[in-house]
């Protein structure tokens, strides 16, 4: 398989068997890591890391120095794409990204042009070559995006929110307007994975961080219907084989069974779910990722060991089980307690498989 | 059933047959309504309000002149209880509750007295008397508290909190200490809830709010449990009946099943669920009630009857749903999108039962 030393993570997403569970962290190049910090500041922003691939391979990297990883993560973020459209992305300390320009009016949203990866995000494949090379087949490289609703939550109300009042306003009383930004997001986010794809990753996530503040009817409609036309929209790896897709909905727990009719491989549970339950509600259809609370990894080594073996048990025996947390890993935690991380779920998974 | 002109709730809590569906509105007593701002600015503070059993009585039944709601929920906060164990509750603008002491030491945790509600909280016993009179037979009067969990992260984060990194600290890291207020503030909620009922409510429900940021272990070992405890010990009213309880866990979507077998009589939902599978899964063991989501208020009536029509439709035919938003109104709706709801649920409900 592409001459992978470690491919863990794409045989437990495809449900084939393995060793022993593959373990890898959102968030896991971040800022909990005193190198990255490091890395960061050389570049002066967020941004000018994104933007600079040889940067950002070097911070990607960084967390399989340290911990027995069974994947890379693309070092980027979700928001590259509105970024692209146009609207001057930027980020506030302590208060996460803005946008310099603002969309409220159907016009605004008609003008926003359709992301061309390969003309307006070259810096994001460069890096994606870079790291391949770097990780020399070492691990599977996860390219990702964000899921068009996310993303136009973020557009519409220029930046993080708590209600989601104008997008919501869209959905209820313009739902037309909403569709044609959704459709825009979703041909830039096809566009943007097959590039990463092209350029050499192995495995893709989709970010719907936001799709749990909808009702069940509006999201089927206004994410996950978008999100099922980008996995259908994918293109197969270098070697015809397609390419894994995770769907990770934060807050979907109860859609599990229309994400799992998506055609993608695998889903994301936050950390408020079963992984019993939710291996039952989905049968043989998909392979499941999660679900440790973020909040474990700021307790000791031996409670973290508990909770990952109650993971574990609850998931059982068998393949289709790439663990991870429940979220992305919070800048507060020791290193350390990551290593336990890994070393437990490595350790203690022997016996299911 | 004691009188009551408008018994629809506590049939529908009990899955007994109704001619429409029954509606009430979290919060619907509330800063959305011109007149509750009035009298709230006459009392000075929100507390002042809570603890002025005439104007308590006042707001509670502000909602039932415009609307045809089926139901008046006491007019309180689920922090009354730590403020009656002594730690000064205090809400600042725009940023919610607040408490003067501070409970951070297992020392702090031994020291909280239990609540003794006819000594302590007087005044909710007195509003949900002068209530009961004042509505005279109407609708019923729901009571309420918060669940343990709840107001557990209220007292260890000292006020609201997105992460609530201390008092999942500790969940993983001292949980007897953690056992040893939920303990506390069990046997406060039960005697609060009893006392409640002795005064005359008809109904009660336990919000909680936050269970759903718990993984699911935790959520049954830390908060349901003890909501469990509380349904089980609450008295039966005047008339020899169980008091309907109704369960809300805000996020609570993938533990229904539990929820349905912790003795209560109803399950709220939050507006992510899909109400005809929760239906599903619950079977006949409880009644349902949502789970519009608030920001449809926002919106047209056109598009609210809509709203409402495919809810009711996802619950379809038979007793045993009863309407309401899946979280609290927001100050910024008008009161004639309200009218619009109740109005779509009475008129649109009938072809169901």
């Amino acid at each position: 398989m592409t001459g992978l030393k470690n491919d863990r993570l794409l045989r437990a997403l495809r449900r084939q068997p393995v060793d022993v569970t593959p373990v890898w962290v959102m968030r896991q190049a971040g800022r909990y890591l005193p190198e990255y910090r490091s890395t960061r500041e050389k570049c002066g922003s967020f941004m000018s890391l994104c933007q600079n691939p040889q940067a950002a391979c070097e911070v990607t990297l960084q967390p399989l120095e340290r911990f027995d990883l069974d994947a890379a993560i693309l070092f980027s973020d979700i928001l590259t794409i509105p970024d692209a459209m146009g609207l001057g992305l930027y980020f506030v300390e302590g208060e996460g990204p803005r946008f310099r320009k603002v969309v409220s009016t159907p016009g605004d949203i008609e003008a926003l042009p359709v992301v061309n990866t390969l003309k307006d995000l070259t810096y994001v494949t460069d890096a994606v070559r870079v790291i391949r090379r770097e990780l020399n087949g070492r691990v599977p490289l996860i390219g990702f995006a964000g899921s068009p609703w996310t993303l136009a939550t973020y557009i519409i109300e220029g930046g993080p929110s708590r209600e989601f009042a104008q997008t919501k306003a869209l959905v209820y009383d313009q739902p037309e307007v909403l569709a044609l930004l959704l459709e825009k997001l979703t041909a830039s986010v096809i566009d943007y994975l097959n590039a990463q794809i092209a350029a050499g990753v192995q495995a893709v996530q989709i970010f719907d961080t936001w799709g749990g503040v909808l009702s069940a009817s509006a999201y089927l409609k206004f994410s996950l219907a978008y999100m099922q036309r980008i996995v259908s929209a994918l293109n197969t790896g270098p070697d015809g084989d397609p390419v894994p897709v995770i769907l990770f909905t934060k807050g979907g727990g109860t859609w599990l069974e229309q994400m799992a009719e998506s055609g993608c491989h695998a889903l994301g549970l936050d950390w408020s779910q079963d992984i019993a339950q939710a291996r039952r509600r989905v049968g043989d259809r998909v392979a499941l990722q999660g679900n440790l609370d973020p909040a474990v990894l700021r307790s000791s080594p031996r409670v973290i060991a508990e909770e990952v073996d109650l993971i574990l048990e609850r998931f059982g025996s068998g393949s289709g089980h790439v663990f991870n947390l429940g979220h992305g890993i919070t800048p507060d935690i020791a290193p350390d307690n990551v290593a336990a991380l890994v070393d437990a779920v490595h350790t203690q998974s022997v016996k299911y498989h």
